[in-house]
């Protein structure tokens, strides 16, 4: 099933989508009200039955009549679990596949739906894209011997990074992942999750991509992940504990402008891409005061 | 005035303290409802207007009887601006202050308040000590010309860090900061907000310091900060904007274990002081399994 969280214009909600029809039904109260009960259903696999028991509310509605927004509630945080790919961090960055993931927070005021502009942030001029595989935590706590127990599902993200502020890093602290990741309204996020009871048993090996007006920046698939989404649950659930509700990014393959000097520039249509989940596009917006 | 946030073991509520007394008053509602407000007319200069304006319910009661929290809402961030006294850095870093700060994001689930245990995290044998100066935000957004007119007030911080994780970052990327700082319970905020009509104009020359078990180990003041608290606003605000309620570490002088190998064991009483603000006290939880 696809749960998107969205906005007609008024107070956000959840929805369950049908997008073969073009439609949704809302799903009634927040994400603590119903998703712990249909991640235990997906787990216990009982999909079906976790479905029926949404609190749906009111009539169907058309998909095109709402704006999709990150499928994030604001007290929810927003972990990055990178330095994932090793072809990524040889390639774009000159560094060796480290012996342990790193992860670090981005700010929720970071993250943009679907179909939003990015907002080009105004100290860069290195903007860059990072498609990725974002998973989205339903349960808690986080089973140290079976992490995806507290999945509900995955969705896309954009990870859109600052790549000059993340270089300008004080010296023996390391790269300033704040500046390069935190930018307001940059980082794209949706359109919807996809429920873990739709893809194979494990850690998911998906298709990735991103393309920039139309050519092919980044093509590889999350199987290429130095260590795949059950290892990087681990790894951060035993450092600071996930909540119902939190969402982690999983780090981004090769192809990145840190690689090829093709940074991002306003009016760039940026199409970020997962098989099996769908398509983020966002535009690009203006450099400030141009 | 002096605001805390506590709790008599249901919904967290915020007060207006009379620590002389020993009683508090409930403020009706969340943050967004009063802060902000309150903010405005300690900006101009009407704090007493302001005070009067909160919508107090309720009789006095014991501030005995309840539980000081953080004071802070999980909807809001909390930043952690470091890298911001020299000698610290130099003696316990071996480190050059840098050219800038870093700042870095630190999770909710971190947070504990004044009197609350500090869990000893189960991936450490370097747990360490670090008072700061904390920014409590109470309106949005940080005007950069005067970033000192939406700081509601200030509190104590004790960002306790694992030293041993904190070095466990990726060579190239940097130390592990999520990691060092953002263990579940363990960083200690408190015990209130004292507004920032009770400190002369401009950023606070404090004293701040910490003792382990009576014994000072930290005795330093904000005075020495690399950048005073409007610097670090306006650095963090260029690269990701506060919302009102957000709180921002500002970095710990030197006299930490790091440099001093006198790390924190199970037991020991931490207090944290900050000069016209009070004393955060923490005990060291017992190491996990033991």
């Amino acid at each position: 099933m696809k749960i998107a969280r969205c906005t007609d214009g008024g107070t956000p909600f959840w929805a369950l989508v049908d997008s073969e029809a073009g439609t949704l039904r809302e799903i009634g109260g927040v994400f603590a009200d119903w998703g712990p009960a249909l991640t235990r259903a997906i787990a216990a696999g009982r999909p079906k039955e976790g479905q029926a028991a949404l609190p749906l509310q009111g009539a169907a509605r058309q998909l095109a009549g709402v704006r999709l927004l990150a499928p994030v509630e604001p007290v929810n945080r927003v972990v990055v679990a990178g330095a994932n790919y090793a072809k990524h961090l040889a390639g774009d960055f000159g560094l060796k596949s480290p012996s342990q993931p790193i992860a670090f927070l981005k700010a929720y005021g970071a993250l943009i739906g679907a179909n939003d502009p990015i907002r080009y942030p105004p100290l860069t001029s290195e903007l860059d894209h990072e498609v990725e595989l974002v998973v989205v935590l339903g349960d808690a706590p986080v089973d140290l011997e079976n992490p995806l127990a507290a999945v509900l599902g995955y969705t896309v993200g954009n990870d859109v990074s600052a790549r000059d502020l993340q270089r300008s890093g004080p010296a023996g602290i390391g790269m300033d992942l704040f500046a390069a990741k935190s930018q307001d309204r940059s980082t794209g996020v949706g359109p919807w999750i996809v429920t873990r009871d739709e893809f194979p048993a494990g850690s998911p090996q998906l298709r990735l991509s991103l393309k920039v007006n139309g050519q092919t920046r980044q093509d590889s698939t999350t199987a290429e992940m130095t260590w795949d989404v059950a290892q990087l649950l681990r790894f951060v659930e035993q450092r600071s504990s996930f909540a119902a509700g939190d969402v982690m990014f999983t780090g981004s393959p090769a192809g990145v402008g840190q690689g090829t000097g093709l940074y991002l520039n306003p009016g760039d249509l940026v199409e970020a891409t997962v098989e099996g989940i769908g398509t983020i596009s966002n535009v690009v917006g203006p450099k400030p005061g141009a």
